[in-house]
């Protein structure tokens, strides 16, 4: 088992006054599962290689080069492009601290030195760094504030230099991201101060802005990410509600606009609120969170209904075929839920990161972990398929940095307790915040067997928290060594065992995984009379390829028809696959697309349907997929 | 009761070689009904003068003055915004040949005359008009034929000046559209010919071509619109399916892009084939026709689904609450119509042109005749509310000269023949193609009441062609004088009485009302197990306003609950309502928006629902309203 020195959170809770959890080391767990562990695999050996090419290919490494007057070329692509670099280097600079050494890994240490080399001198005397308005356009910088992304860079190369900076111990990006972020705090603050009172239309700087302070220990980086949110709202951005500028984040009781942005400012706030308390942002986020979850997600907990303009939807605005449901949506909503339950503790938001974490992030990528999906249908008739790459490219290295830094998520302290977010089997050494080292061994066949075993294996006197998933409505138990635990094992809560651990000693919980139908709001008008299948943490979906000739649209779910699971060792590198016989409407292919109304048409047969988790759709055969099947 | 000698008919095929039908004069059918004629009324006296006075403030007419030197102003709006000012012209123009003087016919040839001579004074000698691209951007001329609708501007302008002809005999504009239509002809054209083989990004100028041919029989003008429609689909446009430019129109399989300016191109190919008999072209537009109205139409018979772009979706995409159905959309698919039954006579066009008209372009115009929807969605929170113009404002100049045109749809002729398509109090002056006059009257409530009295008020020997709705499935009866028809008086198709009748000798058609329940195709996915209610040519929505404080998405219509009309003067000028006992469904304030599936909600009540029709709504109280409810 490679290990690591190095203290690397995902974010760094671990002195954040307004934080109930700490952060442990993304290092310092080892999973050692047969299903996140080998996509993360792919990711470290295929994916990462692969993006790094793109980004070559494509000239948004040249785009830095040029800036140095390494390469004479025009500027490439578009004016974000930067970004899409930032986010890879945060992918690979994380896996430089596994301490895993190998021809993947040295690949990726030279391909890390490479662009950290090119993107440290590109930077300008007065800290700017922007490739594309580093050279002809100087004279344009911070002339569209609204829509050239510059502080959106600016934010995620701050966080792939934290993220170097953590993995690798090195300060040279770090300070690269010091003197953009003192750049950029003489640029904007208050007007008092003389400074542009603005933000990005893009939100992102500000989360890393705070990741920063976390790192620096400068409290003016906190300020400034905190100035930012509040500088939303006031109509001086752009004033539209697609930037989150049309009302005051502290007054804002929705969810509007670009997804993408409004998850990733709530991640901001989020942040600035666990360091300093904020209880108007607090506020806000929590009703946010409460309209998204209530009107605004998709059943997979994808967010962002709309094709034109990346939004949110109205409430309930939720049709499976135009759902977008971005990719890069997905992960903002992840790593938002993350700063809520490092604040809180409470497992609703564990809950919604695991959700969305099988349902919503994991769809993103093939099984081959070299094609992308940048929008997420519920339903789809076979012509959505995954890429290699895009021109807008957000979503790729947004996955392979999520992937990178998975583990991460997995577990948090808090005084003498350790809580477990995340199941799947592993090994992690936690070190509690009295600086007592507890490890722990996980091990599962999760997420197609609800039997998790947690070993103790260190002696000590702490709580244990584990959760226990939402989805899991009844049956869920829990043991300590072979003794039923006392306490009720609710779901969408975390089950608190305090003791004198010995080492060795081990608890089960047990998460009974039956297949369960999902019904919607009745106000989404497109779910009204419709199933969607779920088992354990998954939702799945019937695909054509699966189901032989029938047109998916036809086959109507009975409430009474059993479904069955089952596991395919076979199929999508090993899925529990559903299977339910379901009735066949007849379709006339002559039939009107509007008649009187007859009476409800009698179904023609019966047929058996596989449904696969919907994660594994579109890697195989090109055909009609469905998440919400016709009911009764 | 006015007349005209003019003959004036909407699209005159009466010497088209593909034409089965013929026109008749618009100024010779005198509609009396109390329905129609009112809003037509309201056209006249208020809605002309008030878009006169928008163009006026919004700087469009001032364009026209600053080409010929009397305002010294910037050129103002957008760059399409001309076409505004011709449609209103075609309205006003119209106006001008119906024989009625009045104060409000006064000032309304006043304003034709300013707007007229206004625009005259901007032609270029060279024959190019258009006030955006006349003074400082005449180098920028057909430099991006993609967006800048150039030649679109010109079709509104040529139709003008072919309706301002016809009304009043005059030759200025006639003689200004000849001069432009001859300036199109130099620029474009087969390559072959030294001309530029493109078409405008947005159609509209191939149909008044074919129309300005019609007038001076010049064959130029017809070839050109037919080499226009070939031009597109060959990816020199802009290459992209908004522009139906992606397929050659003869290959195209389905209503894609722009939702009028695919409904505009097929009345250009529509009005190329009634004169040359192309049918390459005719088999496109029944392929064509036969997709739209099988799987991309709204129940109201509106087009075009989604809001980017003011597109078509992919078959099924029907969505109530995002329907964008723009009113235009829906003028041009009644003008698409219009032309298809020119050259068939098959029912089919005319019961679609009948249903759009109530169901798709009326709710396009505010019963006070002054506020317009632009999209006119199914299903709406209350806050979609008509406005009073708009910066892109192709919609309400649109509803103007479709209303000032109206009485030239009711009827058509053929040998020895006279048709009757739509059906309103009415007095018509038929010409048969041997010469002889045909005075009709009509007497019905339609669209309130089914019974529809035919008076033959000259003696002859002719056929008359009745429409028997497609809406009226069963019960429909016909009787001449009293004596029953033979024939059966099939929906869906015309009944033919053929005869020599005598002088007010009467037909009676009864094409019973019966309240309508209508179901949807089961693959358009938010209207499954939903329902909406219809009388005959009327589709009904529930309106918050008349329905006390139950969300009326809590609404269940049972198949059995009986659903009863009542006539209401004192209610929206005067409408026949639909009342039914709905279920009411419980709806927990709190109910998560998914959930494990429970067995279908018990109704906790029942309620008196009202139903107005669905042209009315939005014209008090704003609130909810609904088109398809939930079923059962």
């Amino acid at each position: 088992m490679p290990t690591s020195t190095r203290f690397t959170p995902v974010v760094d809770s671990s002195r954040s006054p307004h934080a109930l959890l700490r952060p442990v080391s993304i290092y310092d767990i080892q999973l050692t599962d047969k299903f996140l562990q080998p996509r993360r695999e792919i990711n470290r050996k295929t994916t990462i290689g692969s993006q790094y090419r793109q980004c070559e290919t494509t000239g948004r490494i040249d785009n830095f080069r040029r800036v140095s007057g390494k390469v004479d070329k025009p500027f490439q692509g578009f004016y974000f492009n930067d970004s899409d670099v930032y986010k890879w280097l945060e992918a690979a600079a994380t896996e430089l601290g596994t301490g895993v050494d190998d021809e993947a890994a040295s690949a990726i240490r030279e391909m890390v030195q490479t662009v950290a080399t090119e993107i440290a001198a590109a930077q300008q005397p007065d800290g700017y760094l922007n490739s594309y308005f580093a050279l002809e356009r100087a004279h344009e910088r911070y002339t569209d504030i609204k829509d050239k992304h510059e502080l959106y860079c600016g934010g995620h190369f701050i966080q792939a230099a934290v993220a170097h900076h953590r993995a690798t111990g090195d300060r040279l990006l770090l300070d690269v991201a010091i003197r953009l972020a003192d750049h950029f705090d003489s640029v904007f603050g208050p007007e008092e101060a003389g400074k542009r009172p603005l933000a990005c239309g893009h939100e992102e700087l500000e989360m890393a802005l705070v990741e920063l302070y976390r790192v620096t220990n400068e409290s003016r980086y906190l300020s400034l990410a905190s100035f930012m949110v509040d500088a939303r709202g006031h109509k001086r951005i752009g004033g539209e509600w697609y930037y989150q500028d049309d009302v005051p984040f502290r007054k804002l009781d929705k969810m509007v606009g670009h997804a993408v942005r409004h998850a990733y400012l709530c991640c901001g706030a989020a942040d600035v609120t666990t360091e300093n308390g904020d209880t108007g942002f607090a506020h806000a986020l929590d009703t946010q969170w409460h309209v998204m979850t209530g009107s605004q997600s998709y059943v997979t907990g994808g967010i962002g209904s709309r094709w034109h303009g990346e939004t949110f939807g109205n409430p309930y605005e939720l049709s499976s075929e135009r759902a977008y449901t971005e990719t890069c949506a997905a992960i903002g909503s992840f790593m938002w839920n993350w700063r809520m339950l490092l604040r809180t503790g409470e497992a609703r938001f564990s809950d919604l990161m695991e959700w969305t974490l099988y349902n919503a992030i994991l769809p993103g990528l093939s099984l081959d972990g070299e094609h992308y999906f940048y929008q997420n249908p519920l339903a789809n008739d076979g012509s959505h398929r995954r890429q290699a790459w895009f021109g807008v490219s957000c979503c790729p290295p947004n996955l392979a940095r999520f992937l990178a830094q998975l583990p991460g998520y997995f577990y948090s302290t808090s005084d003498a307790a350790i809580w477990v977010h995340l199941y799947a089997s592993n090994r992690g050494k936690v070190t509690l915040p009295n600086g007592d080292e507890v490890t722990l061994r996980v091990e599962t066949d999760y997420p197609w067997d609800g039997k998790v075993r947690v070993t103790v294996e260190t002696a000590g006197d702490f709580e244990l928290n584990l959760r226990v998933p939402g989805w899991c409505e009844t049956g869920a138990t829990s043991n300590v060594d072979g003794a039923v635990v006392s306490q009720p094992t609710n779901p969408g809560a975390y089950i608190c065992l305090r003791r004198r651990w010995k080492a060795g000693e081990t608890v089960e919980l047990n998460l009974p995984m039956s297949p369960r139908r999902i019904e919607s709001h009745p106000f989404a008008a497109e779910n009204s009379n419709r199933v969607a299948l779920a088992r354990g943490p998954m939702v799945y979906c019937a695909e054509a390829v699966d189901n032989g000739g029938t047109d998916l649209r036809q086959l109507v779910l009975s409430d009474d028809a059993p479904v069955t699971a089952e596991h395919r060792a076979d199929l999508l590198n090993g899925v529990h696959v559903l299977r339910a016989s379901a009735k066949v409407l007849p379709v006339d292919v002559n039939r009107p697309l509007y008649r009187t109304a007859k009476s409800v048409d009698a179904p023609a047969g019966a047929q058996d349907v596989t449904f696969i988790p919907y994660y594994a759709w579109a890697n195989r055969a090109p055909g009609r997929m469905m998440v919400w099947m016709r009911r009764n």
